[in-house]
């Protein structure tokens, strides 16, 4: 498991192969757990009341261990996906395989949008992912950004066929050639839609759910009679990713427009949400884009309206993916290894119990059942790890790596005071125990709930902490490349051309995130030309 | 609307082409409920109370109305498929839009299996969709059973590939090739995965849900130390979709196991459940495969036994896919459209409130948004139609051609005796309605309640009625002939070889369905050889 090993999980590859060389991946610590009959006894300390952990450099527990995230922020990464077992490399490279755990995350974030979406008056369906090549190139900005990025099917039942067909990258082409199907008049509109799927696109720099070849996303597509509905949609729904962010995965992006350069191709305007990493790196973690009549002129997504008159429609599209694991990953992970939030995580309670001898066990366990079910009860998505193959301070240490936002520990002491000590994540050593909460199921109930909603407010507090404190103000281009050269985010008045949009990401290889939402008052002038500047935007080095 | 388009819409074509030419699909009824400002006032008969329906045939009603399944089975699907929305064509021939309405039928498939999948022990994760052509290769029956099916991504990124990749056609290979990765001890097993995802099989004749190039379903794939617990899974598994056919969406299916000529392609044993249809044909609605060590086999796919000795994992893998949808609508429709089981249905329950003058309107609506609201807070899935586009018959013939299995109407007179009419879905005219129901609320919802748990009773009961009556057993090939002749389904024993069963085949075009689980006591002898048979076996067309 030395440094070689670790940047061979790199997805990075120069040259072209469609099956990957690398060997493939380790066990991780889970099913490590399991092989411990062939490996040496793992060394936990249970000493005094058995509450004890065992440091994560004691050798035994190395494995268990990741690469601090202080030392390499990249291999900390792909380590705590490979550890967590939240994802492995599919056979194709640049594919990904997402774990059960990985995938879980996942589903939380599908449960929570997919709800908002229906109340927001969207409805679920289903697009084939074949489209036929030259829809592709119907729209001119379209076809420029997404034709290097195609995966192309050129033989279907043992034939040649005669149009190519593009694995959709996006939809927003078949989706306007079934518009044009089902609208017909203004009664039709709004047309608003979303489904769940999986994209294809070619990228030649991979890794793990920030950027595979094929990932999973959700994307809406909507058609409106007018303009300023079509506006106040693709703001709504960023306006439901921020929710999202914010309130269930703790990352407090900020939400802003895209500037001309990196607006979507096909877009009229592009929102986004920009979310800070913890090596400061943003994230574009979602984006909805009004696309004007772009797609509906491109297609003749035509209706009649109240004056019988036909016009194209104003369309939006707007789409959130598995790359968000990843903006969770990096934004609350630490040297230990992954930090979920509590509303987003599978396991949001650990419990681990403590015996030394056999007579104790028996009792142990029957506590540990009936915490157990006080906790299912309330609905709080808990997890006993009883095995006999490891000790206590191993699986500290394992679930801490995992993420698991609270541990409950329930020793033979614990048994006679009918009391359990509570461990939380976020709060390392001794300040994060709390010794004797009452095993009565209200109580333990009320404090778990209380402690795991403590939880997801201070991780966001302290992302918001971390991101305000990395963003400098800036008032020359010469503060920017200083930002920029520590690593920070660098905000400043822009009013300059796309030119010089570009020479900045040349020289700095920082781009334009947003201009935010949030805007200072007062006049501004722009960092880069001096001119009069409406707006401050957001530089930064990007995933 | 005549013959010609109806039958342009079936899918089969005898070349293969990747654009459709067909012409595009018109609009369904509910589209056309906006557009009736250019078309002629529906004529809705009001008669009395109010509560009067015009006949299905009158000329105004005609674009609602479905050909009558009585007419013409195969036109009548594929008029309900567009005329309630359910689905719609893709642009790539044999390729499949599925509409709001028809993608709501799925989600409750999914949400039942979902949840069940996971009682059962299993964990949703997901697999990259495009897998090496080597891989497919690998397992002998497998890539004969799959290669004339296979969409190949030749061209990624704007250059050919080294080695042509396969869009999933299903999974058991790329879910092998990681299987080896994470399996190594007998403590890693059983490994029990599921995924969510769409397959694509190059498939020539085509039908809307049935058969189509591009499907979604589920994708189950365990790992086994032993034959005995694979086998325990494939039939546990085969029994979850028993259950949720009979259970949820009232289809009776047959439970059994498929002959070697019928097996999956790679499985040592197939499971299955055959529903039959309406025009009585078989549709194989759901399958769940022991695949012995075929694929670890192929993919050496080992783990270390207790006795330190490596072994080839025992695996299963079994679906249900968006055929199941098609499924429903040919089980349960009748000549006037759709008919959906209560616990499935998209809309339980569609309110059509009544008024003839202006005045009477306000009072009307108000109680309709009470009755509303007291059925929405009881978790019934309800719907209001208070459009002025369309008079009251107009609505009960759309909502029935719909499938909506309960209608409440309100007019003026319900509001002054605070009650309410409810009409059945499943039992036509005057049996099927309810007068001078109170609207009070918890006798509204105890009766709505009890409504639709007897209509979901009564639609299965019928299903079986169905079912039975035309399943003939047979003694000899003749009686099969004949049976199969009258479009039945043939039940005898048999024991014949592979070549007798395809001679079957040939000379009937019934195939073998399944050797069902429930045998019939005492001695058998095959219908066809006269030979010993120890089980009987069911023969039908199929879908």
């Amino acid at each position: 498991m030395g440094a070689l090993r670790l940047s061979s999980l790199s997805l990075v590859r120069p040259t072209f192969s469609p099956l990957r060389r690398l060997p493939p991946l380790s066990r991780g610590c889970a099913t490590s757990t399991h092989s411990l009959a062939k490996e040496p006894e793992a060394d936990a300390v249970t000493a005094g009341d058995g509450h004890g952990k065992a440091s994560a450099s004691a050798s035994p527990l190395l494995e268990c261990a990741v690469t601090p995230r202080s030392v390499d922020f990249s291999k900390w990464y792909l380590n705590v996906i490979d550890k967590a077992e939240l994802a492995d490399y599919g056979p194709v490279s640049g594919t990904m395989v997402i774990r059960p755990y990985g995938y879980a995350i996942w589903e939380a974030i599908q449960d929570y949008l997919n709800v908002k979406f229906k109340e927001t008056g969207h409805s679920n369906m289903y697009f084939p992912q074949l489209i036929p090549y030259s829809f592709i190139e119907k729209e001119a900005s379209h076809v420029e950004g997404f034709s290097p990025e195609l995966a192309l099917v050129t033989i279907g039942g043992g034939k040649e066929l005669d149009e190519k067909l593009v694995v959709r990258p996006t939809s927003e082409t078949i989706v306007n050639h079934m518009f044009t199907q089902w609208i017909h008049s203004y009664r039709d509109l709004p047309l608003m839609i979303n489904q769940w799927a999986n994209v294809t696109r070619w990228e030649m720099r991979t890794k793990p759910f920030v950027r595979t070849l094929e990932f999973l996303w959700q994307e809406g597509h909507t058609a409106h009679a007018t303009f300023e509905e079509a506006e106040k949609e693709a703001l709504q729904m960023i306006n439901v990713y921020k929710d999202f962010a914010y309130e269930q995965a703790a990352v407090p992006v900020i939400t802003g427009r895209k500037s001309k350069v990196e607006t979507f191709a096909g877009a009229t305007c592009t929102y986004t949400i920009e979310a800070m990493m913890g090596d400061k790196r943003a994230l574009q973690a979602g984006t909805s884009h009004n696309l004007g009549q772009n797609f509906s002129r491109a297609f003749k997504t035509q209706f009649m309206d109240e004056n019988g008159e036909r016009q194209h429609v104003w369309q939006t599209s707007w789409a959130v993916s598995t790359r968000f694991v990843g903006g969770i990953i990096m934004t609350h992970g630490d040297d230990a290894g992954l930090m979920l939030p509590p509303r987003i995580a599978p396991i949001q309670v650990v419990i681990v119990p403590i015996w030394n001898k056999s007579d104790e066990k028996t009792s142990v366990l029957e506590a540990v059942a009936t915490v157990h079910n006080i906790l299912k009860e309330a609905g709080i998505r808990v997890k006993v790890d009883d095995s006999d193959q490891r000790k206590p301070g191993w699986k500290f240490n394992f679930w801490e790596m995992k993420g698991v936002p609270l541990r409950l520990e329930i020793g033979p002491r614990d048994v006679t005071k009918k009391s359990v000590v509570v461990s939380r994540r976020d709060v390392p050593g001794k300040p994060g125990k709390e010794f004797g909460v009452s095993m009565e199921a209200s109580t333990l109930v009320n404090h778990v709930k209380l402690r795991l909603e403590e939880i997801q407010a201070a991780l966001l507090q302290r992302a918001i902490s971390f991101r305000d404190s990395n963003i400098v103000d800036v008032s020359s281009y010469g503060e920017l490349k200083e930002a920029i050269a520590e690593g920070k985010w660098a905000r400043g008045p822009w009013s300059a051309s796309d030119a010089e949009e570009l020479k900045v990401k040349e020289e700095t290889t920082a781009t334009l995130r947003c201009f935010p939402f949030e805007q200072p008052e007062g006049e501004k002038k722009c960092f880069m030309t001096g001119k009069p500047a409406e707006e401050v935007a957001i530089f930064a080095k990007s995933y």
